[in-house]
């Protein structure tokens, strides 16, 4: 049975529930950062999805980066690392020209900043409004 | 009509021509790394392409992936990030726990070491061997 990681399920907040994908915030206020994670067990690369799940996972990522576009980023980092959390789980990073780690990926790029509660709630129901997501009973 | 990045072409060496994508060995021995790059002009995002360009590029990158494997590295990085040339490039990264930036991501991490002569032509005839290309003639 497909289960969140313990350290993907730490480092963010619960954003919705897409087809495929658990859909989370990483609690990182320096970047709008999207990680999806396919409800499939025991996938570690994106190549062992089938190809429906791949597509799947290729169209829901494009519709959180359309959201994170909407905030008036200007390049979405896409990435599937994995050396740490084994799970597979895709990222999508919304980046900036003046973000701390510009032009360099968020990936390993210093410490990570929290939300506050307030940024992280707004944030949250924002992107879920534009994904077309209910409000998150956690 | 397609041309390859400027700096993507001085980055990398060729590899061979897949039915979407130019593949491209980059010029760092530290990994064996790849990045396709589909031949569609002014592509920027993932998502700006097709879906059946979106799927062959997935299906191309598990082709690739398959290879690195073959190699005995223990996880496949893939990203897209385009920060610095915006051309859409699709990064296969091998890593390997020994490697100078494990567990952290290869993008970022200190300064590339080009492959000498003779151990880029091995690879690079291992890699187009195992992908059915033949011989590159630039």
């Amino acid at each position: 049975m497909f289960q969140l990681h313990p350290r993907l399920a730490a480092d963010t907040l619960p954003l919705g529930r897409l087809d495929l994908c658990e859909a989370r915030l990483m609690n990182d206020c320096r970047f709008p950062w999207v990680i999806l994670v396919p409800r499939r067990e025991g996938i570690t690369e994106l190549h062992q999805l089938g190809k429906a799940d791949q597509a799947q996972l290729l169209a829901e990522s494009a519709r959180v980066a359309a959201q994170l576009q909407s905030l008036g980023v200007e390049k979405i980092n896409l990435g599937a690392l994995g050396n740490l959390v084994p799970q597979l789980h895709w990222h999508l990073v919304g980046r900036r020209r003046d973000d701390p780690c510009w032009p360099g990926p968020a990936w390993g790029c210093g410490k990570s900043r929290p939300w506050n509660d307030a940024d992280a709630r707004t944030l949250l129901l924002r992107l879920r409004r534009g994904l077309g997501l209910g409000e998150e009973r956690p």
